[in-house]
């Protein structure tokens, strides 16, 4: 069977008529004990840098759960080193050396090959796929929004002060930022798929902050720009908007072929609201701190509630939390698989 | 003219027929020079708990701006000291000293009586009655769910990972929480409507981090206990959602005169969505940070937006932001204030 009739790839085109397909997003990530042993030896960078200790991290989840889909292990921000931006990842999550306090500093981002100046993430790609030869494979990378708001900002917010009054006060420089940062994003999801990469995920990890009219410019038209570049690749294309809901009726017309759905949003509703896609998620990642039967009957109820399974992939509404049990993630993973309607 | 005929007022119960009336969520605050210059000689504790300063405070930008309703200038952490939990409040954030961690640590949590532990507050709210008697005066408290917050993970939070984890680990005292804060509330604003307060706002700010199940038990079903216990009390009671849009069909049936709207969803959208109700916003405080010129656009095609002028209370979307630019805020005003159709 080759990986296009896989029920993850199907569900991404609408047409899979097997079980509901499930990954999880953090997948590979702090709350398995196997993941914890590989970052005990190395730090985050040095894993990330690292081909196989990548594509072991990858094939640990998939061991364990039998995921439908692996996903490539990095870091949305590893595109801005060769940028020529320093970025540290301390525990607090990441810092930028030098962030973007004004137009003029754009200037200095560095545009760059992609396969010359990261060649870990495409050895990494290709290694992942020499383990892991009949799982899909999903590349990713942050979006450009997603990616200005760490330039500016510096560091991890609660809402990204800096990076809205940017918009605001400089909204050409703001979009000229954008749009460098969509073609090198663009490129770089690109070269990922010519490694192996089955599938692409574009995180909008961010966009959720943005007035309707800000998500229009800064997000919808940079998610459109690269999909475009990607429409003859055929690997299909998921777009994440983490706070998904406000902006539910532009997403129908984004260039791509799945979106996924963050957990407070109606998972119904957004199928509902995005005729011909694929949706993926949606069950809140602090549902799994519950009981065994409360995950079964969350589980249960969210793929209840869809009429259309050929379209759904199942996932978290965000990404999985440290500390998250185990059993409850085998609980989760059990009940979308054996559900029969 | 009695403060019922006040634009504001009469806005909240839909029959305002008057140029629309503003107010500024945190208008009181670190963008004011001159609050800055009563912050160099008090801590924010001390500040809340001064009447006269209080009141000061209140009373800054209604004379800068001649916005049509003062806001009580507290903290909606203020409640937590009488219950016997110490909260600090150094430059980054509230501190709490001993998070609730699991069920028994609710039962430290101490019921005691309003007017005997927070004096404070009541007197700050006459005080500003006395010297701002023709404004309408808006109290205001913490939602239930927002205090809990606080109160589990013990610090801001980008998703307060520790306060969603609790709802599913422990979902009955998670429950008996927010009843246990609900009651609370709900005597703190009537304790505030009978002091001299004109109308009541109760701040979700955190709401927005639940999925659609939980903010049904922890936010939705906590306004309407806390409103309930106003509804005789002809002060209008303005609920405010941080990131409502995923939540909007729930709102509709919540018991109150109007309901705040953040910046990220539509205002058209949200007044459809909440017929009979007032709406309030939602203009992105970002936008302050542009030109005089683009604030003025922004402001006037906010206006044109809305179809029935006569339940707008005009507001921005969130929090005014720290380094506000004053000309924008006069801006703003003078374009709410003669906007004509």
């Amino acid at each position: 069977m080759g990986l296009k009739d896989s029920n993850f790839i199907k569900a991404c085109y609408g047409r899979n008529d097997g079980p509901v397909p499930i990954w999880i997003m953090r997948q590979a990530g702090r709350y398995l004990p196997e993941y914890q042993a590989v970052r005990e030896k190395v730090t985050f960078l040095e894993l990330c840098r690292t081909p196989d200790l990548i594509a072991e991290v990858v094939k640990q989840p998939i061991d364990r759960f039998d995921l439908d889909a692996a996903i490539l292990f990095s870091d949305i921000l590893t595109i801005l080193e060769p940028m020529g931006v320093k970025v540290g990842f301390p525990e607090g999550g990441p810092e930028i050396e030098a962030p973007i306090t004004g137009p003029d500093d754009i200037n200095r981002l560095i545009d760059f090959d992609i396969e010359a100046e990261m060649p870990y993430v495409m050895n990494g790609v290709k290694k992942i796929k020499e383990i892991l030869p009949d799982k899909p494979l999903i590349g990713f990378a942050g979006s450009p929004f997603t990616v200005a708001c760490y330039l500016i900002q510096g560091k991890g917010s609660k809402n990204f002060d800096f990076a809205k009054k940017f918009i605001h006060k400089y909204p050409s420089a703001a979009r000229r930022l954008i749009d460098f940062l969509s073609v090198i994003t663009a490129r770089y999801l690109k070269a990922q798929v010519d490694a192996g990469a089955d599938a692409v995920q574009l995180f909008e990890s961010w966009g959720g902050i943005l007035s309707r009219e800000d998500f229009k410019t800064m997000s919808i038209d940079a998610s459109n720009k690269i999909f475009g570049t990607l429409a003859s690749a055929e690997a299909p294309r998921i777009l994440f908007v983490n706070n998904i809901a406000p902006y539910l009726d532009m997403i129908k017309d984004v260039d791509c072929e799945a979106v996924g759905i963050d957990y407070r949003t109606s998972l119904a509703d957004a199928a509902r609201s995005l005729p011909g896609k694929a949706v993926q998620g949606n069950l809140d990642p602090a549902v799994l701190f519950g009981s065994v039967e409360h995950v079964r009957e969350k589980t249960s109820r969210l793929l209840d509630s869809i009429d259309d399974l050929s379209r759904l992939i199942f996932n978290l509404g965000h990404g999985i939390m440290v500390e998250t049990p185990i059993e409850s993630v085998y609980a989760m993973v059990e009940e979308v698989h054996n559900y029969r309607r």
